[in-house]
């Protein structure tokens, strides 16, 4: 098959192997997949990740296995996938069903993270193999565009899920790439009705109020928190911090008020600096999330099938296996796209080209 | 009075003028005042105690006034004192009462932090004033040694209260300084059976096993994680940083197990540096605390009162206002003392002078 391979540091097309399904498991066609900002960062700090990832299961050895980045990996883990053949042992699937998942594959030789592994191939490819009883039937005829983007809208309902907030609390969302659009966009379905959302971008800002925020602004213009204070500042907030860059953390805990949630969701891979005293000073508490449970999962594509939640404002490209290079490239700029799709088989450049 | 003065970075022994009571204030004398870590960092760093202070109070002014360091303060909040004359309109305190408060002043020039102010003289002094409706009698006979000491472990029970604790799981206790020994104290009282404390300290970890540790360890000898794996590694640990200087916090991420809570209450006041990711991959808390409210504050001085928390062990010695200076200095070494005492109506260097 052909797929778009990270092989030292750099992405290439290339013919690999296709993937077999092993017992428990269903052979797929890649029908759409999200580029996310950590597949930018494993391709340009792969090394850091792999490091960090390791330091974290130090003392707990995680259950999955790690990433050879001396190896091909194949990256993707937002996709939506048509079924093309099953395995032994599936009781779940059949061929023909278009399904999503939570990026992880059993199979005999472990527990992989599908996107960052070197044994099971992400989304970024023609086929890729999923455990069957991990695979969610799409349903409603939604389109495999709008499926794809159950993954990173997962992310944001189990951030506000993870956090203190409660109905009648309001949100401010720091950052509003797909994370914090994700946020936004979860804050607004668990009933929130005050949410001040902060992004540079005017292309982002415009996304944030389509997805729910009640109050957008240009951090040149106005800080977050003020803008809290002019349409709120009564009721206790809590503040997604979903930029992820260095001294971010630092300004979240500078501008938090006293008393108040900080929910790190913006994943930042550098050692970044804080004044805790300010923190202690405040009393916060900072709640570092991450991905989701299988319950949030399928409460989001239930959601997006559902129509109570729109994603279609999201993509702003797709993209074949030969554009993705150029999709990364344009992703660093972060007021130019949302979220860019692969289609691995139906080949359509003309998004991310035109707004290149 | 003869007070101990910090003048420009130095603490001088000078007569300053009496204090009087102002109307809902009460005149003592001062029985007994301990010596906390955070003057020594405000004797050697004040300046930048001040800078984080504003830092936090940046966009929520403070109530309370701020200490200008080119004047005289005379420090001093964990004190125990006796009434020797009431001001107009008090209703709580007579001559002859021993009482404890809460180190705040009210009076009408505003809210002063005890101890940490231009206007309101902390203990270190022969005498000072309190404001009566913050003011608590001390019962039972209890020693004002004791009694100085309900400021300082009412920390802990409030850090233990504003943590995710509940009987059943345990407590691991980084640091046994004073502020490690009072979540200790208040660990075991609110039924932690599996307290493991960690300190390089051998004087510490005998006081750490006094005060309710299970399981007590030399970090050069065994990592506290790793002591508590070995004890419980069952149940969710809350971690609690008591130690409070750079790095402890990045290397209590490192330790700590995924999902659990990390309490800050060791007060760090130079700039530290995270791995944000480490704390993400694990999804940890942090809450960062400060201080007590009034009626942990009350609650603590019943439990010393009562005898259900013996701080004895504790006072390891008491000085006069002219052994402060020499005091501070002994304690920067953090193996030879826990609390010293200031007693200025009642000289006695021994304690200090004994270790020294």
């Amino acid at each position: 098959m052909r797929a778009t391979v990270m092989r030292r540091g750099r992405l290439v097309v290339d013919e690999v192997a296709d993937p077999a399904p092993a017992p428990g498991q269903v052979l797929t066609r890649v029908l759409a997949c999200g580029i996310c900002g950590s597949d930018l960062h494993a391709l340009a700090h792969g090394d850091r990740m792999v490091e960090m990832t390791e330091l974290a299961s130090r003392d707990e050895p995680s259950p999955f296995s790690t990433m050879d980045l001396d190896q091909d990996v194949v990256m993707g883990h937002e996709f939506c996938c048509e079924v093309i053949e099953v395995g032994d042992n599936v009781g779940n699937s059949r061929v023909g069903d278009i399904l999503v998942s939570i990026p992880i594959l059993f199979d005999p030789s472990g527990i992989h993270s599908l996107g960052y592994s070197n044994q099971a191939a992400g989304g970024y490819a023609e086929l890729m193999v999923l455990s069957d009883p991990l695979a969610l039937k799409v349903p409603n005829g939604l389109h495999p565009n709008h499926a794809a983007l159950t993954e990173p809208m997962a992310v944001g309902l189990h951030a506000v899920r993870r956090s203190q907030f409660t109905p009648g609390r309001s949100g401010v969302v720091l950052g509003c790439g797909p994370v914090g659009l994700a946020v936004i966009a979860a804050l607004r379905l668990e009933g929130c009705e005050t949410i001040v959302a902060a992004d540079y971008s005017p292309l982002r800002r415009e996304l944030a109020r389509r997805m729910g925020a009640t109050e957008v602004i240009d951090p040149r213009d106005e800080r977050a928190m003020q803008a809290w204070r002019r349409v709120d500042g009564r009721t206790q907030p809590i503040l997604f911090e979903a930029v992820g860059v260095p001294g971010m953390l630092d300004s979240t805990i500078l501008d938090a008020p006293r008393g108040t949630q900080v929910v790190v969701v913006g994943v930042c891979m550098e050692p970044d600096t804080i004044r805790p005293m300010v923190a202690v000073t405040k009393e916060l508490n900072i709640q570092f999330v991450l991905g989701y449970d299988l319950a949030e999962f399928g409460e989001t594509l239930r959601r997006i099938a559902e129509g109570e939640l729109d994603v279609e404002p999201l993509v702003s490209a797709t993209v074949d296996l030969d554009g993705v290079a150029t999709a990364f490239e344009q992703l660093r700029d972060p007021g130019v796209h949302a979220k860019i799709l692969v289609t691995p088989g139906r080949g359509d450049r003309r998004g991310a080209s035109e707004s290149s």
